[in-house]
Protein backbone atom coordinates (compact mmCIF):
# COMPACT_ATOMS: atom_id res chain seq x y z
CA UNK A 1 0.00 0.00 0.00
CA UNK A 2 1.35 3.70 -1.10
CA UNK A 3 0.20 6.81 0.88
CA UNK A 4 0.89 9.61 -0.85
CA UNK A 5 1.18 12.90 0.96
CA UNK A 6 1.06 16.20 -1.06
CA UNK A 7 2.97 18.77 -0.30
CA UNK A 8 2.94 22.74 -1.63
CA UNK A 9 4.30 26.49 -0.24
CA UNK A 10 2.62 27.26 2.79
CA UNK A 11 0.56 23.95 3.68
CA UNK A 12 0.21 24.10 7.33
CA UNK A 13 2.99 21.62 8.67
CA UNK A 14 0.19 19.74 11.43
CA UNK A 15 -2.23 18.91 8.63
CA UNK A 16 0.76 16.94 6.77
CA UNK A 17 2.27 15.21 10.20
CA UNK A 18 -0.68 14.59 12.50
CA UNK A 19 -1.84 12.22 9.86
CA UNK A 20 1.55 11.06 8.71
CA UNK A 21 2.42 9.86 12.14
CA UNK A 22 -1.20 7.53 12.52
CA UNK A 23 -1.18 6.09 8.89
CA UNK A 24 2.85 5.34 8.31
CA UNK A 25 2.18 2.49 10.91
CA UNK A 26 0.37 0.90 8.47
CA UNK A 27 1.87 -2.27 8.26
CA UNK A 28 3.92 -2.16 5.30
CA UNK A 29 2.32 0.61 4.12
CA UNK A 30 5.04 3.03 1.92
CA UNK A 31 4.52 6.52 2.65
CA UNK A 32 5.88 9.47 0.30
CA UNK A 33 5.54 13.05 0.66
CA UNK A 34 4.73 14.27 -2.73
CA UNK A 35 4.75 18.36 -4.49
CA UNK A 36 5.29 19.12 -7.72
CA UNK A 37 9.12 19.54 -7.62
CA UNK A 38 11.21 17.17 -5.22
CA UNK A 39 12.82 18.42 -2.68
CA UNK A 40 12.27 20.95 0.98
CA UNK A 41 8.50 22.35 0.97
CA UNK A 42 8.21 25.16 2.93
CA UNK A 43 4.93 25.49 5.11
CA UNK A 44 2.69 28.80 5.79
CA UNK A 45 4.37 30.03 9.37
CA UNK A 46 7.05 32.25 7.37
CA UNK A 47 8.50 29.11 5.91
CA UNK A 48 10.28 28.34 9.03
CA UNK A 49 9.74 24.53 8.17
CA UNK A 50 10.72 22.78 5.82
CA UNK A 51 9.57 19.11 4.93
CA UNK A 52 10.88 17.30 2.01
CA UNK A 53 8.86 16.11 -0.76
CA UNK A 54 11.20 12.99 -1.48
CA UNK A 55 8.85 12.38 -4.98
CA UNK A 56 7.26 14.95 -7.38
CA UNK A 57 3.58 14.21 -8.37
CA UNK A 58 4.51 12.41 -12.24
CA UNK A 59 6.52 10.01 -10.30
CA UNK A 60 3.64 8.79 -7.70
CA UNK A 61 0.83 8.34 -9.75
CA UNK A 62 -1.45 5.27 -8.61
CA UNK A 63 -1.20 6.09 -4.22
CA UNK A 64 -3.76 3.87 -2.60
CA UNK A 65 -4.15 6.87 -0.37
CA UNK A 66 -3.94 10.21 -1.37
CA UNK A 67 -3.77 12.52 1.39
CA UNK A 68 -4.12 16.78 0.78
CA UNK A 69 -2.97 19.11 4.05
CA UNK A 70 -4.49 22.64 3.91
CA UNK A 71 -2.92 26.15 4.64
CA UNK A 72 -2.77 29.53 3.19
CA UNK A 73 -0.99 28.26 0.39
CA UNK A 74 -4.09 26.37 -0.93
CA UNK A 75 -5.54 29.28 -2.02
CA UNK A 76 -2.92 29.95 -4.79
CA UNK A 77 -3.28 25.93 -5.69
CA UNK A 78 -6.51 26.33 -6.33
CA UNK A 79 -6.46 27.18 -9.95
CA UNK A 80 -2.91 25.00 -10.51
CA UNK A 81 -3.79 22.82 -13.38
CA UNK A 82 -1.14 20.62 -12.97
CA UNK A 83 -1.89 19.49 -9.08
CA UNK A 84 -5.88 19.22 -9.97
CA UNK A 85 -4.90 17.64 -12.91
CA UNK A 86 -3.11 14.78 -10.57
CA UNK A 87 -5.31 15.14 -8.08
CA UNK A 88 -8.21 13.70 -10.02
CA UNK A 89 -6.02 11.17 -12.22
CA UNK A 90 -4.84 9.84 -8.55
CA UNK A 91 -8.63 9.56 -7.35
CA UNK A 92 -9.53 7.53 -10.43
CA UNK A 93 -7.31 4.90 -9.02
CA UNK A 94 -6.87 5.62 -5.08
CA UNK A 95 -9.03 3.39 -2.23
CA UNK A 96 -9.09 6.09 -0.05
CA UNK A 97 -8.70 10.37 -0.96
CA UNK A 98 -8.62 12.13 1.89
CA UNK A 99 -7.89 16.18 3.35
CA UNK A 100 -7.43 17.76 6.35
CA UNK A 101 -8.37 21.43 6.68
CA UNK A 102 -8.67 23.88 3.45
CA UNK A 103 -7.22 20.80 1.76
CA UNK A 104 -10.76 19.54 1.33
CA UNK A 105 -10.92 22.74 -0.51
CA UNK A 106 -8.78 21.70 -3.71
CA UNK A 107 -9.75 18.27 -3.79
CA UNK A 108 -13.64 20.18 -4.49
CA UNK A 109 -12.13 21.97 -6.97
CA UNK A 110 -10.63 18.69 -8.66
CA UNK A 111 -13.95 18.20 -8.77
CA UNK A 112 -14.10 15.09 -6.65
CA UNK A 113 -16.41 16.39 -3.53
CA UNK A 114 -19.38 17.25 -6.06
CA UNK A 115 -22.49 15.74 -4.14
CA UNK A 116 -20.73 14.51 -1.45
CA UNK A 117 -20.69 15.47 2.05
CA UNK A 118 -17.50 17.07 3.43
CA UNK A 119 -15.68 19.80 5.88
CA UNK A 120 -12.91 21.37 6.39
CA UNK A 121 -11.66 24.34 8.73
CA UNK A 122 -14.36 25.74 10.31
CA UNK A 123 -13.60 29.03 8.62
CA UNK A 124 -13.52 27.46 4.97
CA UNK A 125 -16.70 25.53 5.47
CA UNK A 126 -18.79 28.07 3.76
CA UNK A 127 -16.64 27.83 0.03
CA UNK A 128 -17.71 23.81 0.23
CA UNK A 129 -21.01 24.10 -1.82
CA UNK A 130 -19.15 26.43 -4.63
CA UNK A 131 -18.11 22.84 -5.19
CA UNK A 132 -21.59 20.90 -5.00
CA UNK A 133 -19.91 19.47 -1.68
CA UNK A 134 -22.21 19.56 1.55
CA UNK A 135 -20.70 21.38 4.25
CA UNK A 136 -20.95 19.48 7.80
CA UNK A 137 -19.42 20.70 11.13
CA UNK A 138 -18.29 16.83 11.88
CA UNK A 139 -14.82 16.28 12.77
CA UNK A 140 -14.10 14.00 10.77
CA UNK A 141 -16.51 12.91 7.67
CA UNK A 142 -16.60 9.73 5.48
CA UNK A 143 -18.34 9.48 2.25
CA UNK A 144 -17.84 6.55 0.43
CA UNK A 145 -14.22 7.02 -0.12
CA UNK A 146 -13.99 10.39 0.63
CA UNK A 147 -12.47 11.18 4.14
CA UNK A 148 -12.28 14.95 5.21
CA UNK A 149 -11.07 16.24 8.15
CA UNK A 150 -11.91 19.46 9.86
CA UNK A 151 -8.91 22.28 10.83
CA UNK A 152 -5.08 21.22 11.24
CA UNK A 153 -5.18 19.19 14.51
CA UNK A 154 -7.93 17.23 13.20
CA UNK A 155 -6.17 15.33 11.22
CA UNK A 156 -5.05 13.35 13.82
CA UNK A 157 -7.92 12.36 14.52
CA UNK A 158 -9.29 11.26 11.03
CA UNK A 159 -5.72 9.23 10.96
CA UNK A 160 -6.98 7.24 13.63
CA UNK A 161 -10.41 6.45 12.78
CA UNK A 162 -9.22 5.79 8.76
CA UNK A 163 -6.46 3.52 10.67
CA UNK A 164 -9.69 1.53 12.69
CA UNK A 165 -11.16 0.94 8.89
CA UNK A 166 -8.03 -0.50 6.99
CA UNK A 167 -6.48 -2.31 9.42
CA UNK A 168 -9.27 -3.05 12.79
CA UNK A 169 -9.52 -1.77 16.24
CA UNK A 170 -6.63 -3.20 17.98
CA UNK A 171 -4.09 -1.47 15.69
CA UNK A 172 -5.67 1.89 15.49
CA UNK A 173 -5.65 1.47 19.57
CA UNK A 174 -2.65 0.68 19.61
CA UNK A 175 -0.62 3.25 16.99
CA UNK A 176 -3.35 5.57 19.74
CA UNK A 177 -1.11 4.53 22.83
CA UNK A 178 2.12 4.35 20.68
CA UNK A 179 1.58 8.23 20.27
CA UNK A 180 0.22 8.57 23.73
CA UNK A 181 -3.13 9.98 22.51
CA UNK A 182 -4.72 10.94 25.27
CA UNK A 183 -5.43 14.57 24.82
CA UNK A 184 -5.83 16.79 27.61
CA UNK A 185 -6.14 20.40 26.23
CA UNK A 186 -5.24 23.40 28.94
CA UNK A 187 -8.51 25.22 27.52
CA UNK A 188 -11.75 24.23 26.07
CA UNK A 189 -11.48 26.61 22.96
CA UNK A 190 -10.89 24.57 20.03
CA UNK A 191 -14.50 24.74 18.07
CA UNK A 192 -16.28 27.57 17.39
CA UNK A 193 -18.89 26.78 19.24
CA UNK A 194 -16.57 25.97 22.21
CA UNK A 195 -14.05 29.44 22.11
CA UNK A 196 -15.14 32.71 23.49
CA UNK A 197 -17.15 34.75 21.23
CA UNK A 198 -14.14 37.24 20.95
CA UNK A 199 -11.70 35.00 19.90
CA UNK A 200 -14.10 33.84 17.32
CA UNK A 201 -14.88 36.95 15.78
CA UNK A 202 -11.23 38.24 15.40
CA UNK A 203 -10.52 35.06 13.79
CA UNK A 204 -13.74 35.44 11.32
CA UNK A 205 -12.01 39.12 10.72
CA UNK A 206 -8.41 37.91 10.49
CA UNK A 207 -9.59 35.77 7.42
CA UNK A 208 -12.15 38.20 6.23
CA UNK A 209 -8.63 40.34 5.31
CA UNK A 210 -6.57 36.96 3.95
CA UNK A 211 -9.37 36.02 2.17
CA UNK A 212 -9.88 39.23 0.37
CA UNK B 1 12.43 35.57 21.22
CA UNK B 2 14.24 32.73 19.32
CA UNK B 3 12.42 28.91 19.77
CA UNK B 4 15.20 25.91 18.67
CA UNK B 5 13.68 22.78 18.68
CA UNK B 6 16.64 20.15 17.57
CA UNK B 7 16.72 17.50 15.70
CA UNK B 8 18.10 14.48 15.76
CA UNK B 9 18.25 10.94 12.99
CA UNK B 10 15.34 9.04 14.06
CA UNK B 11 13.34 11.80 16.10
CA UNK B 12 9.88 11.18 15.99
CA UNK B 13 8.31 13.86 13.63
CA UNK B 14 4.99 14.83 15.68
CA UNK B 15 7.11 15.30 19.40
CA UNK B 16 8.77 18.11 17.19
CA UNK B 17 5.81 19.39 14.82
CA UNK B 18 2.81 19.54 17.17
CA UNK B 19 4.66 21.97 19.63
CA UNK B 20 5.89 23.88 16.43
CA UNK B 21 2.51 24.73 15.16
CA UNK B 22 1.58 25.80 18.88
CA UNK B 23 4.87 27.74 19.59
CA UNK B 24 5.47 29.12 16.34
CA UNK B 25 2.66 31.43 16.45
CA UNK B 26 4.26 33.54 18.98
CA UNK B 27 3.85 37.28 18.18
CA UNK B 28 7.73 38.14 17.26
CA UNK B 29 9.05 34.93 17.74
CA UNK B 30 11.61 33.28 15.33
CA UNK B 31 11.48 29.40 15.21
CA UNK B 32 14.07 27.66 14.15
CA UNK B 33 15.04 24.06 13.49
CA UNK B 34 18.67 22.47 14.78
CA UNK B 35 20.77 19.81 14.69
CA UNK B 36 24.51 18.74 14.44
CA UNK B 37 24.71 19.55 10.72
CA UNK B 38 22.44 22.04 8.54
CA UNK B 39 20.08 20.18 6.39
CA UNK B 40 17.30 17.22 5.92
CA UNK B 41 17.42 15.44 9.06
CA UNK B 42 15.15 11.50 8.89
CA UNK B 43 12.75 10.71 11.21
CA UNK B 44 11.84 7.22 12.90
CA UNK B 45 9.70 5.53 10.49
CA UNK B 46 11.93 4.51 8.55
CA UNK B 47 13.06 7.90 7.42
CA UNK B 48 10.12 8.69 5.37
CA UNK B 49 10.07 12.10 6.74
CA UNK B 50 12.57 14.70 6.31
CA UNK B 51 12.53 17.65 8.28
CA UNK B 52 14.98 20.62 7.37
CA UNK B 53 17.29 21.86 10.04
CA UNK B 54 18.24 25.35 8.84
CA UNK B 55 20.93 25.78 11.10
CA UNK B 56 23.49 24.08 13.27
CA UNK B 57 23.47 23.84 16.58
CA UNK B 58 26.52 25.93 16.83
CA UNK B 59 24.84 28.68 15.10
CA UNK B 60 22.02 28.98 17.67
CA UNK B 61 23.55 29.30 20.86
CA UNK B 62 21.05 31.16 22.96
CA UNK B 63 17.84 30.18 22.45
CA UNK B 64 15.42 31.57 24.74
CA UNK B 65 12.92 28.01 24.25
CA UNK B 66 14.61 24.94 24.24
CA UNK B 67 12.77 22.04 22.50
CA UNK B 68 13.90 18.55 22.05
CA UNK B 69 11.71 16.06 20.52
CA UNK B 70 12.13 12.12 21.14
CA UNK B 71 11.56 9.11 19.67
CA UNK B 72 13.97 5.88 19.29
CA UNK B 73 16.82 7.88 17.86
CA UNK B 74 17.48 9.22 21.50
CA UNK B 75 18.88 5.93 22.34
CA UNK B 76 22.02 6.29 19.97
CA UNK B 77 22.34 10.22 21.47
CA UNK B 78 22.29 9.66 25.31
CA UNK B 79 26.29 9.90 24.97
CA UNK B 80 26.42 12.02 22.25
CA UNK B 81 29.09 14.63 23.75
CA UNK B 82 28.70 17.25 21.22
CA UNK B 83 24.95 17.56 21.96
CA UNK B 84 24.63 16.89 25.50
CA UNK B 85 27.00 20.11 26.08
CA UNK B 86 25.25 22.11 24.02
CA UNK B 87 21.89 21.61 25.60
CA UNK B 88 23.79 22.21 28.65
CA UNK B 89 25.47 25.23 27.47
CA UNK B 90 22.08 26.35 25.53
CA UNK B 91 19.82 25.83 29.13
CA UNK B 92 22.13 28.39 30.69
CA UNK B 93 21.01 30.96 29.12
CA UNK B 94 17.08 29.99 28.43
CA UNK B 95 13.73 30.96 29.75
CA UNK B 96 12.45 27.96 29.04
CA UNK B 97 13.78 24.53 28.32
CA UNK B 98 11.43 21.39 27.36
CA UNK B 99 11.00 18.35 25.91
CA UNK B 100 8.47 15.54 24.67
CA UNK B 101 8.41 12.33 24.95
CA UNK B 102 11.79 10.94 25.35
CA UNK B 103 13.12 13.71 24.67
CA UNK B 104 13.17 14.18 28.59
CA UNK B 105 15.73 11.35 28.17
CA UNK B 106 18.22 14.01 26.70
CA UNK B 107 17.26 16.23 29.26
CA UNK B 108 18.12 13.92 31.98
CA UNK B 109 21.24 12.82 30.68
CA UNK B 110 22.86 16.63 30.46
CA UNK B 111 21.79 16.89 33.78
CA UNK B 112 19.35 19.18 33.62
CA UNK B 113 16.58 17.41 35.13
CA UNK B 114 18.44 16.54 38.45
CA UNK B 115 16.37 16.64 41.55
CA UNK B 116 13.16 17.33 39.36
CA UNK B 117 10.03 16.51 38.32
CA UNK B 118 9.52 15.11 35.04
CA UNK B 119 7.58 13.23 32.36
CA UNK B 120 8.73 10.92 29.12
CA UNK B 121 7.00 8.63 26.94
CA UNK B 122 4.85 6.20 29.29
CA UNK B 123 7.43 3.33 28.01
CA UNK B 124 10.39 5.29 29.14
CA UNK B 125 9.34 6.75 32.48
CA UNK B 126 10.84 4.60 34.99
CA UNK B 127 14.29 5.73 33.17
CA UNK B 128 14.24 8.75 34.44
CA UNK B 129 14.89 7.95 37.83
CA UNK B 130 18.53 6.69 37.07
CA UNK B 131 19.36 10.70 35.79
CA UNK B 132 17.85 12.10 39.28
CA UNK B 133 14.60 12.89 38.32
CA UNK B 134 11.05 12.23 39.53
CA UNK B 135 8.60 10.54 37.17
CA UNK B 136 4.81 11.60 37.30
CA UNK B 137 2.19 10.71 35.15
CA UNK B 138 1.14 13.57 34.33
CA UNK B 139 0.91 14.74 30.69
CA UNK B 140 2.51 18.18 31.04
CA UNK B 141 4.75 18.76 33.92
CA UNK B 142 6.53 22.09 34.91
CA UNK B 143 8.60 22.10 37.10
CA UNK B 144 10.90 25.92 37.60
CA UNK B 145 11.40 26.62 33.67
CA UNK B 146 11.64 22.68 33.09
CA UNK B 147 8.72 22.06 31.32
CA UNK B 148 8.01 18.14 30.01
CA UNK B 149 5.29 16.10 27.97
CA UNK B 150 4.34 12.75 27.83
CA UNK B 151 4.38 10.79 24.56
CA UNK B 152 4.25 12.08 20.95
CA UNK B 153 1.05 14.10 21.02
CA UNK B 154 1.48 15.20 23.89
CA UNK B 155 3.01 17.73 22.54
CA UNK B 156 -0.15 20.08 21.66
CA UNK B 157 -0.97 20.31 24.79
CA UNK B 158 2.32 21.24 26.40
CA UNK B 159 2.55 23.84 22.93
CA UNK B 160 -0.81 25.40 24.36
CA UNK B 161 0.13 25.13 28.01
CA UNK B 162 3.19 27.14 27.83
CA UNK B 163 1.90 29.45 24.86
CA UNK B 164 -0.38 30.53 27.59
CA UNK B 165 2.16 31.13 30.26
CA UNK B 166 4.08 33.59 27.81
CA UNK B 167 1.26 34.89 25.90
CA UNK B 168 -1.41 34.94 28.31
CA UNK B 169 -4.51 32.87 28.17
CA UNK B 170 -7.01 34.60 25.45
CA UNK B 171 -3.55 34.16 22.90
CA UNK B 172 -3.37 30.46 23.79
CA UNK B 173 -6.80 29.98 23.08
CA UNK B 174 -6.71 31.86 19.64
CA UNK B 175 -4.41 29.48 18.33
CA UNK B 176 -6.21 26.58 19.84
CA UNK B 177 -9.28 27.65 17.84
CA UNK B 178 -6.84 28.42 14.70
CA UNK B 179 -5.78 24.74 14.84
CA UNK B 180 -9.21 23.59 15.67
CA UNK B 181 -7.80 21.77 18.50
CA UNK B 182 -11.24 20.08 19.71
CA UNK B 183 -10.02 16.86 19.57
CA UNK B 184 -11.74 13.68 19.20
CA UNK B 185 -10.36 10.48 19.13
CA UNK B 186 -12.27 7.53 17.35
CA UNK B 187 -11.02 5.29 20.61
CA UNK B 188 -10.40 6.02 24.26
CA UNK B 189 -6.77 3.71 24.13
CA UNK B 190 -3.99 6.76 24.31
CA UNK B 191 -2.74 5.62 27.82
CA UNK B 192 -1.90 2.21 29.73
CA UNK B 193 -4.60 2.95 31.71
CA UNK B 194 -7.35 3.34 29.40
CA UNK B 195 -6.31 0.99 26.50
CA UNK B 196 -6.97 -3.07 26.60
CA UNK B 197 -4.53 -4.83 28.50
CA UNK B 198 -3.08 -7.02 26.01
CA UNK B 199 -2.04 -3.92 23.82
CA UNK B 200 -0.11 -2.25 26.64
CA UNK B 201 1.95 -5.82 27.56
CA UNK B 202 2.15 -5.70 23.44
CA UNK B 203 3.57 -2.72 23.23
CA UNK B 204 5.88 -3.21 26.60
CA UNK B 205 7.29 -6.34 24.88
CA UNK B 206 7.92 -4.65 21.71
CA UNK B 207 9.80 -1.56 23.82
CA UNK B 208 11.65 -4.29 25.76
CA UNK B 209 12.84 -5.78 22.50
CA UNK B 210 14.06 -2.31 21.08
CA UNK B 211 15.82 -1.22 24.58
CA UNK B 212 17.77 -4.53 24.89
Amino acid sequence: MQIAIVLYDRFTALDAVGPYEVLSRIPGAETVFVAEQAGPVRNDNGGTLGLVADRTLDEVDRPDIVLVPGGPGQIAQMDNVRLLDWLRAADAASTWTTSVCTGSLLLAAAGLLDGRRATSHWLALDTLPEFGATPTSERVVFDGKYVTAAGVSSGIDMGLALLGRICGDDHAMAVQLLTEYDPQPPYDAGSPLKAPAHLVENARAASRFIMS
